[in-house]
C-alpha cells in the first residue's frame, strides 16, 4: 500500500518552478537597478528572489527597496538583530516560506547564533530574550494577529523598556512592512533563494 | 446612578490630540515635500494626516507616498475604485479607524455611491458585486486572514473573473500594503483628518 | 483586461431585492399594528424595514417590537446613547450590515456626533470614551465574542465603574439582544431602509 | 501534597447561591405571572429559573416569556424537537450552562432518546442526522459562529433538504434567540433548576 | 413541509455502526488481554470501545494501556477526580464525543455529583471549583487551547496553589494524553459504549 | 536608546537551564532503560532529552517510549518520512520548540532534503508534495486545528489517494500522539540537544 502509484494533482508545481507563480515578463533594467542587483550578487552572492519577483516593473521594484533599505539599513535605535527578529516573529505568524526563510538566515548571519533563529521561526517564546527583546516581539506580534487592540497600555510596555516614541514608531514600521509582504509573498508562491537556508548554520 | 461621576482613566487621550499618540518632532520640510503637501492642499483640500504623521522623517515619508502613489494612482487593470474596496475591506478585517474613515470616503467618492462605501466598512458580503469584484474581495480577505492558506485554486478563482497574473499581483500587492499602513496606523493611534468623515456623502 | 465581461452569477441579489432574501407574504395588519407602524411614519419619516420584514407574522412582530422597545426605549440608568453604542459595537463585532447602518444612524443622532457614530461601526476602542462607557463596552464584546468566558471579575469591573447590579442587567439584556437581531439580519441578508445612510451627518 | 489547604478565592460563590449573580429584588407579582408561575409548576413541576431571574421586572419577563413561547411552543414546520436541537447545538458553541442542562433535558424528553440530547450538548456532528436535521444544525451553527458569513448558498442548503422560506426564518430565529439569552446568562451567571439534569435520562 | 422525504445521506452511519468507522478486523487475542478485558467485564460490565477500536493490534493496544493506567490509575498527588475533571474539561475544549461521555460518566461517578460532569462537559468555568481545582483545569485548558503560549507564569499560578513540580508534570501529562485521544476518537467516528450514558447520573 | 540596560525578568530562564523547567530528580535507571539510553547514544550519539526528561520515573518513560517506537518505527504503509512529516506539520501548528527541532530533523535526514524539512515547520502548503503527502498532511493538520469538525468526507480524502482504513488509523495515531507531546513539551518548557540543529543541513 505504500507504493500505491498516486499521480501529481494538476495544481502541484514543480521544484523548478519561476519565483513566482506569476510568470510576469522581466522588464528591461535600467542602469540603477542593474548597479543595485550587482550590488547584491557582490555582497551576497546572488539576487534575492523578491527583488527579480519584482522585476516586471521597475516602479514597483524601486519602491519596494527604497522602503525595505529604509527600514532594515537605516540608522534606528533597533539594532539590525532586533529588526530581522521582528520579521520572523511577525512571518512566523503569518507562516510565510519566504520570509521565515530569508530572515531567518538573517537572524542566524546577524547574531551568530543559528539557534535563535530557529527560536524567532518556531516560537519566539521559546528563546531566552532580555526584556527588551521579549516586549518588542509581543508588541510586533500582538500587532500582527490583533491590531484593533493595540492601544496605550501595549506602547507603555515598550517604554518601560527604554524604547522611546521614535524607537516605537520604528517597530510598527518593520511590523507593518512584513505583514505586507509576507502577504505579497503568499499570494504569489515566493520561493526563496535556496543560499538562505544553509546561510549562518 | 445614571450620572455617577467617572474620571477618565488615565491611559484616555483627548479629541484634540496629536495626530499620532507619539510626539515626534517634524522634520524641516524640503521644496519637494513641500510642493507635495502643497498640491494634497490644492486637490483635497487638506494634507492627508498619515503624511503628516510620517513628517518626522522625509526619507520615510518618501519611501511610503512613493509605494502609495504606485499601488493606488499609477495605471493598472484594477480601476481605482477596485484599489479602494480593496483598501476598505482589508481595513476592515484589521478595524483600523484611520484606514477605514479615509478609504470609505475614497470609495464614496470614486463611486459616486455612499452606501457602498458603507458597505465595505461594514461587511463587504453585503453589497451587491459583481463577480468579478467580489472575487478581488474574497481574495483581499482571505490573504488578510489567512495568509499561509492562499494558494493555486485563490489565484485561479481570480483567473476565471477575467483577472491576468499582473492584475493578481496588484490584488495582492493592494491587500498586502494596507495590511501594513493598517498596523502602523492602529500601533500609533492614528487620527484621520475630520473633512474625510463627510465627504461623499 | 479591465473591461472583461463578466456576468453576474447567480447568486448574486439585486439593489431593488425585497427586504429579506425570504419573498414572506405579508400578514394583514391589525390597528394596532397599523397605529405602530403610522407611529414611524410620524416620527421617523419611515417604517424601520426590521418591522417590515417581521410582517409576515403579527404576533412575531409584536414579541420583536416589545422586547426592542423595553430594551432601547425604556427606564434604564443606561442613557439611549449607551444603549446605541452597545446595539453598534455588538454589531460591530458580528459585521451587521441592517444593525450597524439602522444603530448607527442613531448613535450619531442622539449624541449629535456623527465621529462617534463612525467610531462605534470601525473599532470602538478608537472612540475617545469616558472610564463608564469604555468598561460598558468592553463588557458586551466580550460577552459578544467569548460568552463562556464572562465570570465574577467582568461584572465586578463595571461595578467599579458605578454600575448596580441593574445596570449590569440591561447591559447583558441589550447585548444579548443584538447578538439575536444581528443573526437574524445576516441569516435573511435583510437591508436598511436607505433613510439611515444620511441621518445624522 | 494531595491534602494541601487552598481557601476559596474571592470570587468563588457557592451551590447555594441565588438564580443569578446579581441580587434584584423581585417584583410583586400581577395576576397574568401568578398564573403563568402556576402552570409552569402544574406541567413541570417547577418554574425555570430564567423566568425567576426576569422575575424583578414584569415587562422584561413578559416580553421575554412571549418571545419565546411563540418561537419554541408556537407552530411551524419545525417540530418541536427540531427548535430544542437548534437551542441546545447554538448553547454548545457558546457554551451555556443554563441553556445547555434546560434544554439539552428538552431534547431528551421530546425525542424519547437521552443519548441524542448528549449528543447535541458535546458535539452535534456525532449524532446521527438525517439531511434534513443536519443541514438544519449547520446552518444554525455557522449562523452562530460567523453570522457575516451566512449568504445564499446557506439559504438554498436549507432549501434543498426541504425548508421554506418561512422554515428558514424560524431556524434563523430560534438560533438568533439562543445567541441572545445564551449571553444573558452567561453574563448573570444563571443557574439552571436541578431538576433538569435528570429529566429524560 | 414538515413531512418532506428525506433520503438520508451517503455519509450518514447507522447507530448499529462497529465502534469505529474504520472495519479493522480484530487480533488474535492473546491471554494478557483476555484478562485484561475480562477484569474491564467484572469491574465495570463492560469492555471501553476504545479498547476494542485497540483491539486490531495488540501491541497498539498494550501500549495505549499502559500509558492509560499509567496516566489516570498510578499514584498521583492528583486525585483521580481531578485527573478525570481534566479529562473532560479538555474535550470539552476539542468537543469529543467518545471522550466526553466516557470520561464525564467518571467525573458523576467519581464525585458522586452528577452536576459536577455536566458542568465538566459544558464549561468547567460555571462549575463551583477551589482554587486548586480551578487552577489545574485553567492551565490544562489553556495548554489545550495555546500550548504555544504556555510560560513560566502558568507553571507559577500551580505552584501558587500548591502543586509540586511532579504534580504540574501530572497536569501536563494528562492534559496531552486526552488531546491525543481525543483526535484519534474524532478521527475514527469512535462511540462510546451506551453504559456510560447512565452512569453515575 | 539601543544601549538601555534592561535587566532580565525574572521569568527569562538561561541557556545552560536543565532540559525541562521542573527540576524532577531524576530516578534509579534499571537495565532495560540503561540498555535503550546505551542504544540511543550508539545510534544518534545522544540521549534525546525527552526521555531524560521522562527520567523521573521509569513506568511514564517506558510507556512513553514503548508508544512512540511503535507509532514511528513500526511497521506501517506510512513511510518513517510521512510519519515525521505528519510531526512536523502538527507540531507547526502548536508552535511546539521541542518537536519542530527534534523531527524536522528527522525529516532532512531521512528525506536528504534539507528544504523539505524547512517546509514542514514554515508552512508544510509551500512544499512540492505529491497528492497522497498532501491529503496526510492536511488530515492531519485540521484534526489538530478543529478535530471536532473531522468527518466521513476527511476519511473518504485519504480513501481516494490509496490510503487504507489501517493507514488512516495511523495518520489519526501519530497526529494525536504529536499533539500529546506537543503539550507535554511546552507545558515543561522542553529544551531540545543542541545536536538536532545541525542534523541533515
Amino acid at each position: 500500500m505504500a507504493n500505491v502509484m498516486v499521480a501529481p494533482t494538476p495544481e502541484v508545481r514543480r521544484d523548478d518552478d519561476p519565483v513566482i507563480a506569476l510568470p510576469l515578463p522581466p522588464a528591461q533594467l535600467d542602469a540603477a537597478t542593474k548597479a543595485y542587483f550587482a550590488k547584491c550578487l557582490e555582497k551576497i552572492g546572488f539576487v534575492p528572489n523578491v527583488l527579480q519577483a519584482y522585476g516586471f516593473d521597475l516602479a514597483k521594484l524601486g519602491a519596494f527597496a527604497t522602503m525595505y533599505n529604509d527600514l532594515m539599513l537605516a540608522p534606528s535605535a533597533l539594532t539590525k538583530l532586533e529588526r530581522e527578529m521582528i520579521a520572523v516573529a511577525v512571518s512566523s505568524v503569518n507562516r510565510c516560506y519566504y520570509c521565515l526563510t530569508a530572515h531567518g538566515a538573517a537572524v542566524r548571519q546577524i547574531s551568530g547564533d543559528p539557534i535563535l533563529g530557529e527560536q524567532m521561526v518556531m516560537n519566539y517564546r521559546a528563546a531566552r530574550l532580555d526584556a527588551r527583546q521579549r516586549a518588542i516581539l509581543d508588541f510586533a506580534v500582538k500587532l500582527t494577529e490583533r491590531p484593533h487592540e493595540v492601544e496605550e497600555p501595549d506602547r507603555e510596555a515598550l517604554r518601560r523598556v527604554g524604547l522611546s516614541d521614535r524607537d516605537i514608531w520604528d517597530v510598527a514600521a518593520v511590523t507593518g512592512f512584513f505583514n505586507m509582504s509576507n502577504r505579497i509573498a503568499s499570494a504569489t508562491d515566493m520561493r526563496p533563494n535556496p543560499e538562505y537556508h544553509t546561510q549562518g548554520r
